[in-house]
């Protein structure tokens, strides 16, 4: 009987009634508590991997949906006690007809709420086409071996760099959460990618002059909690999935870390963290592959084209 | 019909009837063909990792199930164009009753038919109790974090390094199939052991002077391919699994591990290169942990007390 009043009982205030048990800790918390704990380990992240300058004007990439909105809330709610560092919120249109409107609404809307300047890019603007468009014609070409997320990934994150050196940012900050570290670590070690093994990390390195450096404060917070965050602070967000389909391999990675998750927990983070402690020795592997510039668009690149050029050019 | 004429066909002698497809590399094999493949892959990994030298004495470590006595089937037909290199086989018996009797047996007969010497060694005479006795005395203790598994792989690694050092062995060759080193692989990262991510290897290094060396010519075989190959063979081996329940995270990863490759042809391949890949760089890690002597036993150890005297005396 007592151990059953003790369990309801928030193990951080010892007062409220608790509502979330975390596997991983064994602490059962009440809603003030676990959000005050989310915003205490993205502060500590931030920290840890030295993700911030003061003085950093940082660009959030926000889509709209439940992570990124959650992070620019914290970021903004962070900033008021940082003078010297200033936030502007970027979103990417991609162009999915009957999707992304009502993300960019939604992002802006939240952006008008926290007072946060906010940029938008589209894909048709930039590269001519919707991703729509694009994918449209890599199906009639008969294209099977890029699914619609290998395209979206690159372009995207080429316009948010081009979009965050425009407006002057020293960084761009991603929501990426634990679970999407995670999924993109075994991903590339399933696909042999070691090189993106490599460069993908909490603070990407300073690799070129044009290079806007991507910095990821959710990267030790599970999606879970991400989502239990936006819910309980009630954040709008956009709760509809993408309309095309996500990569098969990427899916069947979070499907088995989610199952060996409830079954070992924990093992997302023990996963992160054996990558980070090979870090050292991963970044003699991106040291050896150094960046130029792209001869078609002058943007950084790992070759001679940049894999932004090369995906549009095998498009047209 | 003409395509089903055709796929019925070896691929490789494009005569025989072909009974085996090899989905990672869209091979068809008669079964003439698929062992000599089997046959030549093991020469190829134990050329590219330089398993042996040509006047190598060699430890086989033989349980008496199929990988292993096919391993040494492969390496005695391989000895005799070696003159210079000789074969013995070791095999270890952690005391398991009604299981452990039956693979002695066979990997006996296995050896007078080869005609290759054969070193029996016992828990019992090493350590002075039987795996069954070490088992029953921790559950006896209480002990939950140590599973069987825990116990055995620690005291029968040690076994095997007295034994092959005792006979004057050089190299002891054990049949860790492609299988067995990526579900090691991932449990090791899903554990955050990341010095033994290092050490693990298809040929460990030189570490110590009372440490014989350990390679691993099965390194690049799928288990279903070291099965079918006794098989075919007509090699008698022990089936009957182990009574002893293995670790359920290694039984997590081996099932994840399958789907995976069922869904994703090649992906155990990929996932040995990736880490293969980063070796240069794990063995820096590695080279920074030396070895040292146990203080109660003498033998190679990481810490003052070497893992088995320690499991050895928690026990006791």
């Amino acid at each position: 009987m007592s151990a059953n009043i003790a369990a309801s009982v928030c193990t951080m205030c010892k007062r409220k009634k608790s509502f979330f048990f975390r596997p991983y800790s064994g602490e059962r918390l009440c809603k003030k508590c676990f959000s005050e704990s989310i915003e205490a380990k993205v502060r500590a992240s931030i920290a840890k991997y030295r993700m911030f300058n003061f003085h950093d004007k940082i660009a959030v990439a926000v889509s709209g949906g439940k992570d990124s909105i959650s992070l620019l809330h914290i970021l903004a709610k962070m900033e008021r006690l940082h003078p010297k560092a200033s936030l502007v919120a970027v979103t990417v249109d991609e162009g999915i007809e009957g999707y992304r409107d009502e993300a960019l609404a939604i992002a802006a809307a939240n952006c008008r709420k926290l007072r946060i300047d906010h940029h938008m890019v589209s894909f048709k603007e930039l590269y001519n086409f919707t991703l729509d468009e694009i994918v449209a014609r890599a199906q009639r070409k008969g294209e099977r071996e890029l699914t619609s997320c290998a395209y979206c990934g690159v372009l995207r994150r080429r316009a948010l760099n081009i979009t965050a050196r425009d407006v002057g940012a020293d960084k761009i900050a991603t929501a990426h959460t634990l679970d999407d570290e995670v999924q993109t670590i075994l991903l590339n070690i399933f696909r042999g990618d070691v090189l993106r093994l490599a460069r993908e990390k909490p603070v990407t390195d300073e690799v070129h002059p044009r290079f806007v450096r991507r910095v990821k404060p959710f990267c030790e917070i599970p999606e879970r909690e991400s989502a239990l965050y936006a819910y309980i602070k009630k954040i709008k967000f956009q709760d509809a999935p993408c309309p095309y389909a996500s990569e098969a391999l990427r899916n069947d990675l979070r499907a088995m870390l989610n199952r060996m998750e409830e079954n070992h927990a924990g093992t997302k983070f023990t996963v992160f963290k054996s990558i980070e402690r090979i870090r050292p020795a991963l970044d003699e592997i991106a040291k050896k592959a150094p960046f130029t510039e792209c001869i078609e668009c002058g943007e950084p690149a790992s070759s001679d084209l940049c894999r932004a050029c090369e995906l549009l050019r095998q498009n047209s």
